[in-house]
Formats: C-alpha cells, sequence, structure tokens
C-alpha cells in the first residue's frame, strides 16, 4: 500500500518551491522556480532507482524497465507547471502519486513486464503558454510552428524560453506518436465537490468536458443616461438580455448537461452616466456532449440576432476556440474500476469539466483519468487541498491499473 | 432679430481652441485651452461694449448697464468647460446666444431698466472637477471646504488649479446668493431628438430630472466553468438578473417615467474561462419624480437582497450621490412661452434629462431653462450639431424674455 507520509514529503516540497508569487505556489514554465521543481523530482525518480531523462520541451520523464523489453510501456503522471498563486495539488498530485507507484513497484519485488514510466508534463496550466501545449507536442498535434507562433504575456516566443531555460530549441524525441505504449493514466484532484460530498475515493472520468469559446461585439450608441429606453442602442442591457438568454435556454433544454459562463465583461466608455455605447464579452460553453454544445452554439447566433434587432445593435459573434468532448478509452476505465474494486475502495463515474494531458494523449495511445477528492472543491489558489491518505489510494489503483494492464499482455 | 452668422463665426472660434485633443473641442476647466477661450469671449464682449470681469473662480462676467440701477439684474448664459473631445455646442451654445442677446440689445436703442449679464460658468461639465461645480460655488452651496476637498484624475487639489490658472484662491465674491437678480435664463442644445424630431424651434423645460447613483458589488466565489449551474455562487449572472430586473420593473410600473443605466460593469478575475467571483457594477436612476427615485431605490435593494439569496452571492448597494428633480421658475416657464409666442416660433414642453447650470442657480433666483433642436441628439462628441438658425431663434427667445421681465419691473 501506497505510503501516505511519503506523498505528503513529496507534495509539501514541491509547494514549497514558488517564484515569484509569495502566496501559494507559482512554478510557471521555463522559469528558475519550475528548473527547482525539475530538480526536486530528479532527485527522488533517482533515490527510487529510477532512470531519468528530460526531453527537448523540458518534459521530465523516470522509468522502472520491465523484464520484457518487448513489452512496450505503461505511462502515469501529470503536469508540473502552475497557474500563478496556485496550490500544492493541481497537477503535482499526479506526478507525486505517479512517482510512489513506482516506489512500489520497485519495493514489491514482483515487476511488470512493462516498462513503468512516470512523467512530468510542462505548460499544462495555461498561465504562461496556452493549456495543455505540453501534450499537443506529446501527440505530434503541435510541432515547429508552435515554437514560434506561442508567445506568453510579454512577447516571448516559445523557443526563446526554451533556450533561455537551457534546451536545443530542436523537437528531437519530443512526439511520442508510433511509441509502444499500452496506457496513459493520469490522477488529478477533482476541482468540484462530487466525490467529497458524498464520500467516495476514487472518480473514474469517462468523459472530459468539450468547449467552445466565444467573443461577443455589441454596437449601439452611446447616449446620456436620461434618453428613454425605447430610442437608446443600449449594448449593456442587450448584452444581459442576451447572456440571461442563455441561461434560461440551458434550464429549459439542457439542465445539467451544459454550463455557460461569461467571465469578461467591457462596456465602454465605462463612465457611470452614460449608456454604453460598445459591450464587449465572453461566452465558454462546457459540455460532454457536442451536440449540447453545437445546439447552444446555433441559439447563442440565433438570440444574438434577436436581442441585436430588438435593441437596435449591431453585433459580432467571434468563435475563439473549441475542443470536442474527449471519450476515455472504454478498457482503460474498465481496468481502473477493477483496480479500485480489488483493493475495496469506493468509486463513481463522472465526467471531468475541465480539459487535461489526457484528452490529447488520447490520440495517440489508450489513455484515462482518475479523481481524488479535493476539500469544497476550491482550486487554482493557496487553499486547494486533498488529504494525503486519499492521495495514497489513489498511487494504490494506479499501480494496481497498471498491474492488470501488464498481466493481460495487451 | 439675432445675427446667425455672428453666432457662427463665435461658435467656430470657441470649437477651434482645443488642447491636448486634436479630435473635436477639449477647454477643460484652469487650463491654457480655458484661458484662451476666456480671452476669445472678452474680446468679443468688450467690442459689443460691455463691461467685462471674472470672478475668484474663473466666471465670466460681460455686462450691460440698464438705465435703472435699482432695477436689479437679469443672467443669462451657460458652461464654457467641455468634456475631453467635446463637440461645439454643450454649454458654448448658451454663452454665446446670451452674448448675441446683448448684442442686440445695444444696437436696438432701447435699453432695459434692468442690468443685463452674461455669464461663462465653469466647471459644468465635470471632466476635470465634479459637474455643476461653478454654480454650486455660485450658489453659495459649496465653500471653503470644497478647494481642498475636490480633487482632479492627477490628484491636483482644486484650490492649486485656481492658483496655477491666475487665481488668488479667495472665494470673494464669488457666492451671489442675496443679490437683486430677477431672473437667469439658459440656453442649451436639447442632448436629445424630441424638437428634431417634431421640428419644434424651443423646448421650454418644467423639470431637470433628479438622479441616484449606486455602486452595486456582489461577491460569490470564483469555480471552474464547468462547475454545474446548480452549485455555483456566480457574480456575473447574478448582476445580469438583477439589472434585466429593473429594466422589466420599470417596463410593468414607471414606462417612460424613469430610466436605468448601467455604464460600468467590472468582473474579477476577468478571464474568459472562470465563473466570476466578484461583479462590481453602477445603476443610474434619472426621473423628474423623485418619488420614482424613491420607489424604484427601493426595489433595488429588495432585488439585490433576492437575487443575492437565489444566486448564493453576498451583496452591497452602495447609494454614490442623488439630486432631486428641479422644477423651473413657473413665471419663467411662462415668460418664455409667451416670448416664443410673440416671436411667431414653435415650442413645446419638455424635461431635461440631464443636470444643468439652473438647477443650482434656481436655488438663488427664478431660474428658467430652453433647449434649442440638435441633430440626431448626439452630444459629447465632434458630431454635435444644431443650426445656426436654431441658435438664433434661441437668442431671440432669450433677448425677448428679458425684455417681458424687465417691462414687468418684477
Amino acid at each position: 500500500m501506497a505510503d501516505a507520509k511519503r506523498i505528503e514529503q513529496d507534495i509539501q516540497a514541491l509547494y514549497a518551491i514558488s517564484s515569484p508569487c509569495a502566496e501559494g505556489c507559482t512554478q510557471l514554465s521555463y522559469t528558475p522556480a519550475y528548473r527547482e521543481g525539475v530538480e526536486y523530482l530528479k532527485k527522488r525518480m533517482a533515490e527510487a532507482g529510477m532512470t531519468v531523462r528530460e526531453d527537448n520541451i523540458g518534459t521530465l520523464y523516470g522509468t522502472v524497465d520491465g523484464t520484457n523489453p518487448a513489452a512496450g510501456k505503461i505511462v502515469s503522471g501529470s503536469h508540473l507547471d502552475t497557474v500563478r498563486c496556485a496550490g500544492a495539488f493541481d497537477g503535482a498530485a499526479g506526478i507525486v502519486c505517479a512517482l510512489e507507484a513506482a516506489r512500489m513497484l520497485r519495493e514489491s519485488g514482483q515487476p511488470l513486464e512493462s516498462t513503468f514510466e512516470v512523467v512530468a508534463t510542462i505548460m499544462e496550466d495555461g498561465a504562461r503558454y496556452p493549456g495543455t501545449t505540453g501534450s499537443r507536442f506529446m501527440a505530434g498535434i503541435y510541432g515547429e510552428e508552435e515554437l514560434t507562433r506561442l508567445k506568453d504575456d510579454d512577447g516571448i516566443p516559445l523557443i526563446e524560453a526554451m533556450k533561455a531555460y537551457g534546451l536545443s530549441g530542436s523537437l528531437e524525441g519530443v512526439c511520442r506518436r508510433g511509441e509502444n505504449a499500452k496506457a496513459f493514466l493520469e490522477l488529478h484532484m477533482e476541482q468540484a465537490t462530487k466525490l467529497e460530498s458524498t464520500g467516495t475515493d476514487i472518480g473514474i472520468v469517462r468523459t472530459i468536458n468539450g468547449n467552445a469559446w466565444f467573443k461577443i461585439t455589441l454596437r449601439g450608441r452611446t447616449d446620456h443616461p436620461s434618453t428613454p429606453h425605447g430610442v437608446r442602442r443600449d449594448t449593456a442591457f442587450a448584452a444581459f438580455r442576451l447572456l440571461t438568454g442563455l441561461e434560461d435556454h440551458i434550464a429549459r433544454e439542457h439542465a445539467g448537461k451544459i454550463t455557460v459562463t461569461c467571465g469578461k465583461m467591457a462596456l465602454h466608455p465605462d463612465v457611470l452616466n452614460a449608456v454604453p455605447g460598445r459591450a464587449v464579452f465572453t461566452v465558454d460553453f462546457r459540455s460532454p456532449g457536442q451536440e449540447r454544445i453545437d445546439a447552444m452554439t446555433e441559439f447563442l447566433h440565433a438570440e444574438t440576432a434577436r436581442i441585436g434587432q430588438k435593441y437596435d445593435v449591431e453585433y459580432e459573434v467571434e468563435f475563439l476556440k473549441g475542443t470536442p468532448p474527449v471519450e476515455n478509452s472504454p478498457n482503460v476505465v474498465d481496468t481502473f474500476e477493477r483496480a479500485v474494486k480489488k483493493l475495496g475502495y469506493s468509486s463513481m463515474p463522472m465526467d471531468s469539466g475541465a480539459g487535461h494531458d489526457a484528452m490529447f494523449l488520447r490520440r495517440i495511445w489508450d489513455a484515462g483519468l482518475i479523481f481524488v477528492p479535493s476539500r469544497n472543491g476550491v482550486t487554482h489558489c493557496p487553499e486547494e487541498f486533498t488529504e494525503s491518505a486519499n492521495l495514497a489510494k489513489g498511487a494504490d489503483v494506479l499501480l494496481e491499473a497498471a498491474r492488470i494492464i501488464d498481466a493481460e499482455k495487451r
């Protein structure tokens, strides 16, 4: 069984590495703090007798060789990079539990035929370069073009950040498409409260939510606040009606099946005593069902046209980005269920709201994702918390799943 | 009859003085551009044989003495200061028309018993110091305290701006409470489209709208966009519901009698993919009826509480500022109506949405306000436009009203 104390030590040691944010943990990709996190993990991997390597984009691998070099690999891990002023668990939990699984494997005296590989991915959390960039390189979705195309907030192209970090700038060996890997097993904290509120040990993720992002611009006329409502071209109230209309439509047609979020809203000229002549805001849809995202996208266009006419405002609906939902591999889902059962833990099926590296590694390998409970569902802040005992159960499930996959010689 | 050409020359000359905004006209109070505007008017006043003086806050007066020094004064004018990148008419039109009335008076060979005084007020448009500050000093509502309390966006206290402009810093002679003035007559462009759309020459204002300003803060929880709607504490949708609820309530209970404006909205953390944990926004009510402002204020508090509970967010409704509606003096309204009739022009009664200096000078003298048509109702921008022929009719009405008041020896 996993050692909760060792897991807790690793989590705390990684959390203590933070720069420049004094509150919580900040390890942005390709920064000195990130390097320090990598060096900590390398030391722990080496202590556990693993073979350590870094690839050309800074992905860290630690390997426990199997008894049969032809048997292929089983890969497990998550991301090391964080948002700014993050908590201790988002990303790190998945690496530390995979590392603990590797230690248990070494200590068990019962090696696998397959090679067990622990991975710490980079650029997952989108705080410096866009989210899940590391796993897209690993899956061969990103290539040379992105090295110059992707820039951070300071305008630094990815390739410059990589070189400043000490990498060569080559992508050789980064893409793992075509390798004989039997499965990618990711553990993550839930970022919601289903497991905690039901007292369940493990969430086994069926589907990772798809999303669609829009930027909407309404152009009307800036007016004095005493202008009667009937003759205004008020973009603020048009925006509010449009958004509440989306929420109402979801409640009527798709209750509990899709979410709508408005995270940004800018009114111009942005003064108290002027009817806003321009409103710019965002819409984020999330759902495990692409057909619901498509239906809401269609409704968004129709509703914007209707509101535009009603409030006499011009409108533009710009599609920014969309990622379709991803079904985790059924045989990995099944493996996780058998592992949980064998260990005597409790589990429930669930969907993942957020995107994870498993989404993109799923394109080249079988992949699956499990969740461990998080307190109050809070995430991306120092209050983020998962009990070490929960993490230990997660590490047990990772190793048990690896043993099942290995035994079946898939 | 007024000379539309002279009026147009004055309007264009004042519009040409602008700094630092290259587009339109910017004459902020106590700036070199403002000084240039004052010097232009002083020259025109002197040419017209008027006695010119500036008071201690920079208000400019030009006087045509009456035949009976005991007969008191009739005062007419508006504000010289502008917003940034303003048009040519908001404020300046009222000064230039009063100046034209004074020129006509001098040229007519039929002097008044009363002294006719043209005034160019300062600090009306709120672009540097708060709106209607000049007329509040004139009415004795503001005093020594405001000299240090009021600061511009750069933190410069009013008294420092005044001294840098060349004034002494004393308020002696600024307050005109208790002076024997028979009436204050203000002309302004409409800032709406009622006159233009009905082809009417002059709007005679009954009531200047009151207003009430609020800042509302909602505090919920920042969440991942996949968080189900039922467990969110989403401050964005709570704000949208609250605001559309206000608009709905007005349509049901107070249609056409009060307006609601949301001019500012800030969502935090202001990122596309986060449910906002905090929303801060403003509400502006305007109405000629204080009882409707009171009723909507009460509804705002009740609705915020209801929405707060429904969306599980904490709320704070902060009252920022309120000005009650002002009834213009009935005898001045009556005088304007008789003047328009005598001149053969058309007029309609109306309310003023915006505040004007007449609101505060009404506290110490009889006061009235007329509007001239403006094209498309656009204001506070270079596209602002009123025909010179309309302004000439307005100047005629100002002089005719002054003659009526003078003849009645009020």
